[in-house]
């Protein structure tokens, strides 16, 4: 069993300036990768307590997972207190520190001298290549057990967690001959609220509930020691940007048993949630609706007024969206909803505004199918129409039209009532589409749930099997 | 001096599942009421590893809160744990427990029994009544410490946080006669890689530390023990969303003394760092280019290509933006950027090409300011170009156009070449200016700093005293 415990440093996460998303993410990583952690901590940037939460971790877990304070100015000094634990000189790597001379030198800056001190390294401690940035990280064997230390900058960190810290844990896993495994799948759904997703789910859950008391007396951690049959667990995580996730764990000793159960399990899940299921994969919604563009060889266009780009900008965020997003355009002054997407003078939070915003963007931008925002985001109303008031038009020309019957809009989560989509098929096999939501919460909320109500209303439309 | 150490209680924190939101939340609140905080905890729903986790916080702090753990399910064992740590019997305290049969009662629902757990309470605790949920908190002395327990729902905890647990922290400190003030102001900057701000500011930190050591031996940090004189820290925060941020704190005994210091070291600062500050109050670049905007009564309009309506996004999101912001183009396909704003045809990804992409969008949507994004987000090289190459042309017309000189461009983070901007003042009285940008980092990376820059960029032109 190698017990692994997430350290983070620095006061700005003790002065909740910040939040630790670090240990929140490396804690989803070594779970994925079946690495039990039952400890967490979080340190100032100080020497003494950094040194003092390294030993408190020592002590009760074998593997040590710091992250931050290896950067270049005076507050950075994990490297320091690694060494102070470790009971080591710090001696300065010179391959390390040409690397980041070199660095600078190819990009034509002047080093400041403190960045040298990121070449400084525990005797003893290995390092860890930098991939992009200038810190490296460093692995601090002490006898049996091991200091993994990262740099903070939430890129550099996954990089070199994935990369680098996971397999050299899985390898010493394995020379110790340890391991309980623990896998894990997360489903996303939209359009069912959450607590009608926790009903239609809530016979799975009880009977997960009940094998894991029996199981387990004393000790129900994650992972668990006990018992042959594999665990499993369910979370719900909503999300008005990810959607509402159902997440699966399944647990135990065989890797194969643990694998076969969670593949059960989801299954059972994804028949229970039908088309609310956009996927069983983690994936993004922009990347469903983007394969299902693409494997039509269809292209699409979107026009947002209040959601200002947000649509636009979690498509392009999908590797090689440029073979099926042609652009948007971001109307926020109503003139320009008028002028260049040809909307009818008169109000522009209208039903017939979202679907010739819709239908004027494909047009502009010679797109396939056109997707339009218009609404009130507040704290104001607007045009008469309380916040939280919005239309979302669709336009699919005949290749990306779907056939056979749809079913009613996609729902966002808890509370909201749901006006009837408008469906009219156009003679020239043109399907229009324009749907009134009523969402909760302030201006940001807002924003993202139309977001995700829109790209999963054409979803729902163009992803074959989901549309029937 | 009261050290406050927060503990969150949960498994789905340590699977990575959900993120231990509560814990940020407290320690804003402690921050703000000037108790420190040094160390913060998270143990699974473990009955031995949360009394161990206790042990521990007690060891090192005078004061533990702990969040979760306290529901009526078999895995809510906090109230065991803390009893085990009190070395102390488990006892139903009979006022609670007819509180909680009276709210099933009114709510007409049938009680299941393990509800009445939640009226266990560890003999010498005290309950701190519940407002909005069935699990009370409870305060836990242990001699010159003590513990507080909270539920784990985020708003019954911040109900219980703020009426009842800071008010009773802050009353054992004054009858120990002790309370450090402690405020903090956050300066924001971009255009000086993090290596350069922390080399203009190496001998103020040095200041600070010479005072810290000197005034307190053994234990420093943020919150500070010591002394009648105000103590000042600093932190740098790196972000290529919200720029460098540079966090002033400065805690001592009195809150006059502290405020007085801490202003004479943001002046200090500013005036060291010069413009690459934008906001010396943790003003977003957005919201400070909005207030120029405005402040001009000047429009301003954005073409993007591989940033995809980040830009746009990130202006709508400021209240009151549809007073300045006209719109945007994403222009994503290369034909949509020939076609609509009048792109030259040929290589799209040029000087000339963002230029031509800030006179379009400018003149297309009518604004009096056009800010353009033409780039190579990567993975792969285009037009010959590699990943982090990246032009933006600013348009400013008559009436925004900056007077005098005008500095080079803004930097993003570390380390990153500046290619001269070309500046081309127009007959007209138009100012223009291209700059090109060599960026490091991933494809996401890439965009986020190139929308930073960008817009820093405006900044530079249009707010009065940075322009010149």
């Amino acid at each position: 069993m190698m017990r692994t415990e997430v350290l983070a440093i620095g006061s700005e996460l003790l002065l909740g300036q910040i939040a630790d998303t670090n240990s929140t993410v490396i804690a989803r990583k070594l779970a994925d990768g079946g690495i039990p952690s039952y400890f967490r901590q979080v340190a100032g940037d100080n020497r003494g307590r950094i040194a003092l939460a390294l030993r408190t971790a020592l002590a009760r877990s074998d593997v040590v997972i710091v992250s931050g304070g290896l950067g270049p100015t005076p507050d950075d000094i994990t490297r320091e207190a690694i060494a102070d634990v470790m009971n080591a000189e710090l001696v300065r790597d010179e391959s390390v520190a040409s690397h980041i001379r070199e660095l600078f030198a190819a990009r034509g800056i002047k080093m400041a001298g403190n960045n040298l001190r990121q070449a400084d390294v525990p005797a003893g401690a290995t390092v860890m290549p930098q991939t992009s940035g200038t810190a490296p990280g460093l692995i601090c064997p002490m006898g049996q057990k091991v200091i993994y230390a990262v740099p903070g900058v939430p890129s550099e960190m996954v990089a070199m967690i994935d990369e680098q810290v996971i397999p050299d844990l899985k390898r010493r896993m394995r020379e110790r001959g340890t391991g309980i495994v623990l896998v894990s799948r997360t489903i996303r759904t939209w359009g069912l609220p959450e607590s009608a997703l926790a009903e239609k789910l809530e016979s799975v859950v009880r009977s997960y509930e009940k094998e894991r008391t029996e199981a387990a007396e004393a000790d129900a951690g994650p992972g668990a020691e006990s018992g042959a049959r594999p665990r499993v667990t369910m979370a719900f995580l909503a999300s008005a940007v990810e959607g509402i996730r159902v997440r699966l764990t399944a647990s135990g000793p065989g890797e194969l048993a643990a694998l076969e159960t969670l593949e059960r399990e989801v299954a059972g899940v994804r028949a229970l949630l039908g088309r609310a299921v956009f996927s069983a994969d983690d994936e993004r919604i922009e990347e469903v609706v983007g394969r299902a563009l693409e494997n039509q060889g269809a292209t699409l266009a979107v026009a947002e007024s209040f959601t200002g780009g947000l649509v636009s900008s979690r498509l392009v965020s999908v590797p090689g969206a440029s073979k099926w997003f042609k652009g948007g355009v971001v109307s926020y002054g109503a003139e320009v909803k008028h002028k260049l997407l040809g909307v009818p003078d008169g109000p522009v939070v209208t039903r017939d505004s979202a679907l010739a915003m819709a239908r004027g963007v494909a047009e502009l931008l010679g797109a396939d199918a056109g997707l339009a925002f218009t609404g009130v985001a507040g704290p104001d109303p607007q045009e008469g129409l309380e916040p939280g008031t919005v239309f979302i038009g669709v336009v699919l020309s005949g290749e990306v039209a779907p056939s056979g019957t749809t079913d009613p809009v996609a729902a966002p989560p808890d509370p909201v009532p749901q006006v009837p989509a408008v469906l009219r098929a156009q003679p020239s096999g043109t399907y229009e589409e324009t749907v009134e939501l009523t969402l909760p919460g302030d201006r940001e909320t807002v924003r993202q749930l139309a977001v995700m109500s829109g790209l999963d209303l054409l979803r729902r439309r163009i992803v074959p099997g989901d549309t029937s």
